[in-house]
């Protein structure tokens, strides 16, 4: 698969497509391309501001990502979508990509979707997702909406790969707040109540509640007091104030100031789990593609099935024949 | 730490508490006797049903576990409660582990409730989940709660490590079953609609819509067909219906039947996916472990972070020192 670069650099959508195509390949020929795409890509990344979007099911993520998207292409911006989605297990389909939801943004030309790939074993989806973020910013897509599915990994992931976290809440406090994890709060950089038109007197309940929540904790950015807004993606209201926010996070986490900020050295943390990410799946992908391990496996695998090895034993014949440096 | 494998299989559960530290410890000097353990404890596993249990937040499960562990400790079980927990990312503390909500459970003589440790980043606590299942099985507990913190990755690792797999769900149908993670739903073997005492109505309209939604999906068992109870953890009503549910499954199966069973293949296969866990822990530390490596690692992660080399530039480094058997 050959990239034109300059195409790429140029916005051509065709040539994302394809771009994101070989860096999500799975098949060994594509590796060495996809490496140097990569090289050639970095040079020109870093200029968006990268926002991940999260929120527990029914709180209307997508016509979220719909309204807050469009507002931002108003406002001048070019705007990516892509997701983090950890898959269905069982049929390994993409639960996201549900363009229709999103039909002005999906047709807009400043806009970008990329439905989430049917996901792979070892990690298949989340291991590129990084990647496809720089080849959307080498493209000239400067707000990045990073959705993630749930709660759980895929939350702890995307705030992995963000500048500023967004947590979208439905006006039920109370109970439902109670049920927000912990883990998940403790990401946000941002709540936006969301829904607020059908009941405002329960959203402001929500916003009270919420800020207390967030007042006795830590924020994950030092400094910054996590801001409750109130809105409605479908009226848009409050919508600006949010654009506003994330104006005032970029300026309080240094992100013009350049490297040494908050902002910069949150993106240089993550570089280097990227790295820890690659080393973790070349080590997993060197003892797996190894001739004598796959040769041997079959029947290692049956016996520790029929539990007439056990998963020690079995590790040790396979560890006899995949020589690790520091075997001892 | 030494371990007495007979009071441990008389039920000791000082020596259960103890053991189970072991196996969890990540302190290097533990890991021969953790083995050695292990295979002193392989012979007496296997007695119990691992019920895995999954639900949003405020369905109640902590209610319902201290309900239903209840019952089944009246029909003669011992019960033991473990959670799968992905931990808080940012302080490491752990979510769960609230014995104050199960009170009577907490303490009766015939439970034993873990709660989850906090975790380390190498998936410290999922990697030695597995095991502590054995521990508790050798030590006499049949009844085995693996409950599960929010949804995602958590709700998967539970669902390969259980016999039977059950989904708590609140009597709102409509909006909130849209949002059930179809994912989530493929797993189940069954679904208990909880606190149905507070709105009949509203509960059978749930059991209505989830029946129909679960009667055009594939089962995740062969020919079993995804029962929907309704009932409440907190009057005890559709716990013994459910009891008898979990018979049927394990007759269905043929729990009774021995090697070849669904029942027991989908433990096979769990085996198969315990040993590749542990393939994957065991390269990861040797790479991590590797004095070169750790000599070479500060200085490359600091010119990655600063931008100075690309992630693949960093691997390249680190592997001139760590060489793969088959590197190229």
């Amino acid at each position: 698969m050959d990239i034109d670069t300059n195409a790429l650099f140029a916005g051509d959508r065709r040539m994302l497509a394809r771009a994101i195509t070989l860096i999500e390949s799975t098949r060994p020929e594509d590796e060495m391309a996809a490496e140097e795409l990569l090289h050639r890509v970095l040079p020109r990344i870093g200029s968006s501001v990268r926002i991940g979007i999260s929120g527990s099911p029914g709180a209307g993520k997508s016509t979220f990502i719909e309204s807050f998207g469009m507002k931002c292409i108003e406002a001048g911006s070019k705007v990516a979508v892509l997701a983090v989605d950890p898959s269905s297990s069982i049929t390994g389909g993409s639960i996201l990509g549900d363009k229709t939801r999103m039909s002005k943004l999906g047709s807009h030309e400043s806009a970008f979707i990329r439905p989430s790939p049917s996901g792979g074993s070892l990690g298949g989806v989340n291991r590129r997702t990084r990647e496809v973020i720089w080849l959307v910013e080498a493209a000239g897509f400067d707000r990045i909406l990073l959705e993630t599915v749930g709660v759980g990994q895929s939350e702890i992931d995307a705030a992995n790969m963000t500048d500023f976290y967004l947590l979208i809440q439905l006006p039920n406090a109370g109970d439902e707040l109670q049920g927000i994890k912990k883990g998940i709060l403790e990401l946000a950089d941002c709540v936006f109540v969301n829904k607020a038109d059908i009941d405002k007197t329960l959203a402001e309940k929500a916003r009270g509640e919420l800020s207390s929540a967030l007042h006795y904790q830590r924020a994950r950015t030092s400094g910054w007091q996590i801001p409750v807004l109130v809105g409605s993606a479908a009226t848009g209201a409050g919508l600006v104030e949010l654009m506003q926010v994330i104006e005032q996070f970029c300026a309080h986490t240094g992100r013009d100031t350049g490297p040494g900020s908050a902002f910069h050295s949150r993106r240089s943390a993550q570089l280097k789990e990227w790295m820890h990410d690659r080393i973790k799946d070349k080590m997993i992908r060197s003892f797996y593609g190894h001739p004598d391990v796959q040769k041997a496996l079959p029947e290692v695998e049956k016996q520790v099935a029929s539990g007439a090895l056990t998963a020690q034993e079995a590790m040790q014949k396979l560890f006899d024949v995949y020589r690790l440096p520091n075997a001892h």
